[in-house]
């Protein structure tokens, strides 16, 4: 039997450790050259297969690749960029399988989050209907967690040690500037839909009076009242009062409170200034000197501040998804497994792909508190865990040293070219 | 001769490690207490000794000062409170000597920047006036990096730090991702008056391409035309273009960009500060998709990222301070002198408070491009050394593990109450 190549790719919004999980895929096909020819990644993605532009992984050293499991971002390139549904457009999936076969690809991973576990589904089924043999294994991956049938998506546990971390320090600040400057601090997050990097910040407050005093969740509508009075009662007890707030906070009418009117590829609105939006009611209801920060991509990519937790995650979900190919599976996501909160314990299960797409795993109401504006001990015991171990950087010039791979294309094979 | 006590206070807005200054002061005060009784810290700066509102260090244990070096924020409070001139307001400074009489404290040690130079330096002089012996240190603070006769402030080297590892960051995600989607990011950072914090974004580009692409300083009025053309640039050359931007950025008209009174796309009120501002620009202008992110406090507070070099200065600061107050010397500032740029070599020496008050060390302009959008080599050489090592705090469940400190009062000996 001939080693057959694999196909990798990365998709949607990347992360602080996406790459972690590329690094686990290559050097675990690499640990099976007998049986994996060479990897091939996409450029910029999906896109990259479409185009036939694929790079040629086996370029890269050694070190480069293991470089990659400390180096945030997508190291080839993702995309925002959802093929249409089989019957909207069949000619997308043949063209991938077309490129495919014109590399003798056999495997196919696709590292993503909800929307591309739907992509790698119907991959897999239409490699069965062409009848061309290939594997599919999705490899989990959103900061936004919310992946179902996984205990956490790796990506979410970095954020969730970022934003944590940065709500202390700021907390920290403003606690001591308060008696004369500002009194509320708010920091926008992102999480479209959930809130769980929200929820994350809370994980700063340890003791009574800790900042954030107030979480603003995607998951329940905006009670201006209510928030003022918590701003309020915050400012009294504290003397000041910190604010984490969801980029995807909805008004009282179910509608974003920030919606800048803009959308993205996939059709979602693009959000941002939810921050000083909730700063600004405070300061003309309550009269509060404020302050707000929107970290914003920083939070995504700050692998200098990364959980070890996530970064071990990302890199086995990324060496299980080789091994499941090469134990024959097709249509799988590796998920992982919780097997007890503290100490925590987790472990590599399979999920089928066909109970992951398009499912979104909200936050459940009880990991919020019955008030709507903090999370609960459940939550804590949940969340605690993910941002666990740091996994610090190689530094250079006093700044974190990242790779940047050669990235040289494989030469194409087919004549035509392929319209987007 | 009876060991007389000591008044510590920080003001202004606060740093990563403004409290390892505190620790350096305390640690070596205590290390003389032959000669150096209590340490009071005014509780909220300046105003804690107007309102005899004094805090016992002396209550804290040596576990608890020593982690004062590693946590951020003021420990025993801040404050924006400029005292009026000697002219102005007489009262103010007779009432510190009358608290620090009552007290009796010897030593003024007043940890800021520019303005707090200038309060020390008249708290100085009119103990002298008053026949009140005190000896008076001012120890230097400031992100704004912008006292003269020091090589640099300590504060700055962990913002700049920060705001350079931030950037790198972010730019390798925007890198991943501009095919499809944002290619331009935009990062507001801090620095009203002095670039030097925006110009440490510029550390992150270490070879041609790198992020950021442009830098825009408040020491060059912004040209619109010249900035998209810089934009449009970058977008071609390397496929998305990064921005670092001062708040303190000056429109053509010499006003604060930020503060113009600018509305969006949608005739609403500019609800962000400059950096949603220029993304929108470059947006509006170009057609780019764009992203925005705004540090705020999280840039001062990031102890997480310090700079040793910077941890190691403050602390340097705050013990020569001591030594020199121990020597005799009074409205003096011990000052960070550089020997050489690479190895970087400093030693502390002293500058006289009369020269360092009310002087703002603004960027040189050959530290500047002559096309006013990057940094010189100059630059470059003067800012390395100050971002140069890590000082990571401990981290306890994921989290840097910061003290609170007991912050026990001093019970007043005086009557009356002070208005402030």
């Amino acid at each position: 039997m001939n080693a057959r190549n694999a196909f990798y790719a990365q998709s949607g919004g990347v992360t602080a450790v996406i790459n972690a999980s590329a690094c686990g895929v290559i050097q675990t096909a690499r640990a099976h050259s007998d049986r994996i020819g060479k990897v091939y990644a996409g450029r910029n993605g999906i896109i990259g297969a479409l185009t036939e532009d694929l790079i040629d992984t086996s370029l890269e050293s050694d070190a480069d690749i293991a470089a990659l499991r400390h180096t945030p971002s997508g190291a080839f390139g993702s995309c925002r960029y959802k093929l249409k549904s089989l019957e909207q457009d069949r000619r997308q999936y043949e063209r991938l399988i077309e490129v495919f076969r014109a590399h003798d690809i056999g495997y196919f991973f696709y590292n993503g989050g909800g929307d591309s576990a739907d992509t790698c589904l119907k991959v897999s089924q239409l490699s069965n209907t062409l009848g061309y043999p290939l594997q599919a294994v999705h490899i989990p991956k959103t900061v936004d967690n919310d992946l179902p049938l996984t205990d956490c998506c790796p990506g979410f546990g970095s954020v969730a040690k970022y934003v944590a971390t940065s709500m202390r320090e700021a907390g920290y600040d403003v606690a001591s500037m308060a008696k004369t400057s500002t009194k509320v601090f708010v920091l926008e997050v992102m999480g479209r839909h959930a809130g769980w990097i929200t929820a994350a910040c809370g994980l700063a407050a340890e003791a009574e009076g800790d900042p954030p005093h107030v979480l603003l969740f995607p998951e329940i509508p905006f009670d201006k009242a209510a928030f003022l009075a918590r701003v309020s009662e915050s400012v009294s007890r504290w003397g000041y009062c910190t604010v984490g707030v969801s980029e995807g906070l909805l008004g009282p009418d179910g509608k974003l409170m920030a919606e800048a009117g803009t959308r993205d590829a996939f059709g979602h609105a693009q959000l941002g200034g939810i921050g000083p939006l909730i700063a600004r009611i405070a300061q003309e209801e309550l009269g509060y000197k404020y302050h707000w920060a929107v970290a914003d991509y920083l939070q995504r990519a700050a692998r200098h501040i990364a959980s070890r937790t996530d970064v071990e995650q990302a890199y086995a979900v990324g060496k299980a998804a080789v091994e499941f190919a090469l134990a024959g599976r097709n249509a799988v996501m590796p998920a992982i497994v919780r097997k007890s909160d503290q100490p925590y314990a987790w472990v590599i299960g399979a999920a089928d792909l066909n109970d992951v797409a398009n499912v979104e795993r909200k936050m459940p109401r009880e990991f919020i508190t019955p008030d709507g504006f903090h999370i609960t001990d459940a939550c804590r015991r949940y969340l605690a865990p993910l941002i666990a171990g740091e996994d610090f950087p190689p530094f250079r010039n006093g700044l974190p040293e990242y790779v940047r791979l050669k990235n040289n294309a494989v030469p194409k094979k087919l004549a035509g070219e392929f319209k987007l």
